[in-house]
């Protein structure tokens, strides 16, 4: 079954602009012809989808307007688009092919740092142009974890952001001996001087474009629509990273309805806090070359820098993890600048709490909330912004509706609360606990050379199962209670560790907080709370304070039985907060009370 | 290679909300696992793209908004989805079934006036969700039409707004001897008196769905993204009506394409001056279920009427044909209401005239103009404005600059000016004509029923021939210049009749223009005009004051030789000048001066 549906991409693209070697009225052809008999797909219709050509529209359209700006350097549509030919006809003229078409042998990884300057931009249109898989790297992974990447997916080039040459070189030294290196080529940075620069003679970026790019390149368009596209490896909040590929089809959807869901206006200014790497930057890539936006890139993504540079490049739209919202929100009068108009944020990978929406939204953002993973090549879900029912709640009720992750994006087909027993949905009641599951265009093929974990996350009832649980509310918005995992399970209680975060994130003085199982002989689990306070709350704040605190607002066996102040929490590069680290440290306080006994 | 493409559809569609029989980790299942080897369609990203699940969607996060506006009838999303299902559940119970896939006997026809009332919107939803095939019927058309196209169709059931009802039961009795009639059931009107009740115990569509209606069937999901889903009969503007046949891949493309080109915002307040059986009023029944929108209908489409629903209730969005948007501009003083607020406006169909552009743009209308075919599901490519380069042009030339056809619209794969005789693109010149050409993916499936037709408008080369003849302008914006068969051959010179027009329209007397070829035994062919002229034009005008005006503007072999007064040109239905008619007189005018001489 699954095999047939992969052969749509077998055939053969359409030959652009050429003649009809066969005319219709051709009574020599072989082929029957078409019509009654055959109401189906066809040369014209089936052209593979790919957001590739979004780009060549650009240029057309959008020509003259800017593209990509990063200091004082301003690309335009037209200009980006004749880079990212170059780009493509350069790494076919280095030996990147098409290849082997499952990805083992393709695959290009490059590694930069977030956002900074257009290059990692152009590698989004000019990599899958050339035929080759784009994989982008988390610059924020240690030397041992990148080359495990880079064997696993077999990379044949790496493009190195300056800041990041040391890493690399570190993981090349930490690959097996006999595994073939890949090639390494520097992108500059003229703009940060405390790089040293490429030694004369070095092939960079830049040398790579103006000596072996082909600006008028016919780039190489995809066999298939299901034709692999980008790589990307799950940040491991829980496990060991694993490579989600996806396809030019799911890119392409993904990239049309979040222009529709967000309702994207023409020639938005565009900023870059969500890392690239970070899920493609959940489409916006693609998507800004379909209205044309401007993207701005930062180097370094600080409350101080996203101020001033909303200011000074008249930002209108943005995306961020919690973590830069909060930062955002919670940033110091003298560090903050008046907005120069409305900026709209999408934010997801965690509800964001009642506390930094209303912050967030007093000082002008207009905040929507989704949901999505690696697996959905972004955001697959939104919680779309009832207006006239939802403007006029008192604030409370507006986060905490907000906070919900929301209802399938019009592009996807389907999403469910179901009992991991039976399969069945979990009714709508807001309360019961079931995995969240999706399916619709923008599901991920499936994990490079992982064929278990693929068959254990996309199954053959139709749907992907996200790892997620949640519940359905009874107005048909999902709200994700929790991982799998990250549930507490207090004398046979479930407790989502998220819902005792939110209590925690209403107290005045919290800053971050994340709840984990602290196993107990007794009860099995109880909750245990890390905590981090504000630079300038007031006063003294102790573990009892909190605890009394939840006591008043959760039912007592939600309530931590423990409370630990950490000055930070460890957070992965894409800034949610790593649980798994915490709950070791649970853990072996656990050991140690039970040594005290 | 077609035929292996149309497998895709051929898998069965993931059963909802249905537990795994084998699981993954079933030693016994005889599938190989996926992954590694399999890195391709899945069960959880392949299922069929369809627009049908909008409505759903809708229902869930705008389900107490109005959905649909008739008079004092208005009907909110939560009611429109219980319609729809109801609608589609009861044509299940009539016996309408998916049946033949090739269509030639699931076509469920269906005829009503323009967009009057909230039946003919359900339909496009409640129709293709019981697995039938829509066939909106043009209401403009003869008797012997009709039935030549229900005989053609092979519909069995038509739904008949009660204007109608005369129209159909002559249509029935010329339907030849042994073919079996459709069933007819009539749509009631409460709100227009004049037509009589259907006699009591008539099965009419509200008791259809009141009493066969199920509000909570489960929809019939098409087994494959290329399943049809709608047929449309051509204008028949040049020729014979031809069906032409969409898919639901198409129409879920076409829909999220336009939402993403017009900038849709969410919640929008739409007039449905188009009629929905013109290429199913360019995707946009489908596309209010996706952002909320109110569909706000009229039965009878005046510059009076356009100009108080405008204003009473509040609309921001509409299509219209050239026809509506001329009478919208020239509609007298005291026929017009202020605007409420920007009314954005997309016409199609022909270049719209630059006077009238200028006019209605004055009048506080924000016109977008674009440019598709029945073939194309609606528009497949737009006149997309580049706001700071054209914004602060004089008026004259941003009229001519909008009266282009223009690029493609993001989600079609391509768009060229071909020669007919090599297949190569026109230089980008803006002058030397061409076929214009499309590929993507809502071109058509093909025609029904007329293989033939099909291979000749969808070649072996991959492009769609559009039958347009056209220039490329150097900016990458295409601009028709006429039909092919309009094109007028003058002693071997070719003429746009549509350049002709453009001038004579700028007349300030002419309401409407049309040039057509006049047979000329020395020349071939002269251009001859006919004009009708506005009813408050001052003076008399006389043919020789058009041919001086025309002289003034254009070379001396496109002057019109001929120049016709007529109080109205011939219309088709969807308001385009119909040329043959005038063509005929043309050659008739020719014969009786041949007989003269």
């Amino acid at each position: 079954m699954v095999s047939t549906v992969g052969k749509l991409g077998r055939i053969q693209p359409p030959r652009c602009r050429q003649v009809a070697t066969t005319s219709p009225a051709d009574p020599g052809r072989l082929r029957p012809p078409r019509g009654m008999d055959r109401l189906d797909a066809n040369p014209a219709n089936s052209c593979p989808l790919t957001p590739l050509g979004f780009l060549e529209r650009a240029a057309v359209v959008f020509g003259d307007c800017p593209s990509v700006v990063y200091h004082d350097t301003v690309f335009t549509w037209s200009q980006t688009h004749r880079r990212c030919l170059r780009l493509a006809s350069a790494l076919v003229s280095l030996g990147i092919s098409r290849g082997d078409i499952k990805l083992t042998r393709t695959a290009v990884d490059r590694i930069e740092i977030v956002g900074a300057g257009p290059a990692m931009y152009e590698m989004h249109f000019g990599v899958p142009m050339s035929g080759a898989v784009l994989n982008t790297i988390n610059t924020r992974l240690d030397a041992r974890t990148v080359s495990v990447l880079l064997r696993h997916s077999g990379s044949k080039l790496v493009f190195v952001d300056p800041s990041c040459l040391p890493l690399i070189r570190d993981a090349l030294k930490q690959l097996p001996p006999g595994h073939p290196p890949p090639r390494v080529i520097p992108v500059e940075d003229p703009h940060e001087k405390e790089f040293p620069a490429a030694p004369p003679g070095t092939l960079t970026y830049e040398t790579l474009l103006e000596t072996k790019g082909d600006p008028e390149f016919a780039w190489v368009r995809p066999a298939s629509e299901w034709d692999p596209m980008v790589l990307n490896y799950t940040s491991g909040t829980t496990s060991a990273p694993k490579g989600v590929v996806h396809c030019h089809r799911g890119i392409f959807l993904i990239t049309l309805d979040w222009l529709v869901e967000w309702s994207m206006p023409q020639r938005p200014t565009y900023l870059w806090t969500l890392p690239m790497f970070h899920a493609n930057g959940w489409s916006f890539p693609w998507g800004m070359a379909v209205v044309g936006g401007t993207n701005v890139c930062l180097r370094r993504v600080n409350a101080g820098a996203v101020y001033a540079t909303i200011a000074s490049r008249g930002v209108t739209h943005l995306c961020c993890a919690p973590v830069v919202l909060n930062m955002l929100a919670n940033a110091p009068e003298g560090v903050r600048r008046p907005l120069p108009g409305k900026v709209r944020v999408l934010t997801a990978g965690a509800p964001p709490p009642a506390a930094v929406l209303q912050r967030a939204e007093t000082i002008g953002f207009e905040i929507s909330h989704g949901y999505g993973l690696t697996e959905t090549a972004g955001l697959a879900v939104s919680c779309t912004w009832k207006k006239d029912e939802w403007d006029t709640l008192p604030a409370p009720e507006r986060a905490r509706l907000k906070a919900r992750q929301g209802v399938r994006t019009p592009g996807m087909a389907d999403l469910d609360v179901i009992d991991g027993e039976t399969g069945r949905s979990v009714p709508r009641d807001g309360s019961t606990m079931g995995e969240i599951v999706l399916r619709g265009g923008y599901v991920m093929l499936g994990y490079l050379n992982d064929g278990e974990a693929t068959a254990a996350a996309i199954r053959d009832d139709g749907w992907f199962y996200t790892g997620d649980v949640g519940v359905m509310h009874p107005d048909g918005y999902v709200e994700i209670r929790d991982r799998s995992k990250d549930v507490i399970i207090n004398a046979g209680e479930n407790i989502s560790s998220v819902e005792v975060e939110s209590v925690l994130y209403g107290h005045p003085a919290v800053n971050e907080a994340a709840v984990v199982a602290r196993p107990d002989e007794l009860r099995g689990e109880t909750p245990c709370a890390f905590v981090s306070l504000k630079e300038d709350a007031p006063g003294t704040v102790t573990a009892a304070d909190v605890m009394s605190w939840c006591r008043e607002r959760l039912p007592q066996y939600m309530v931590p039985r423990t409370v630990v102040f950490r000055a930070e929490l460890p957070k992965t590069s894409t800034g949610k907060i790593q649980k798994y680290v915490l709950r070791n440290l649970a853990r072996d306080m656990d050991s140690a009370r039970k040594g005290d006994e």
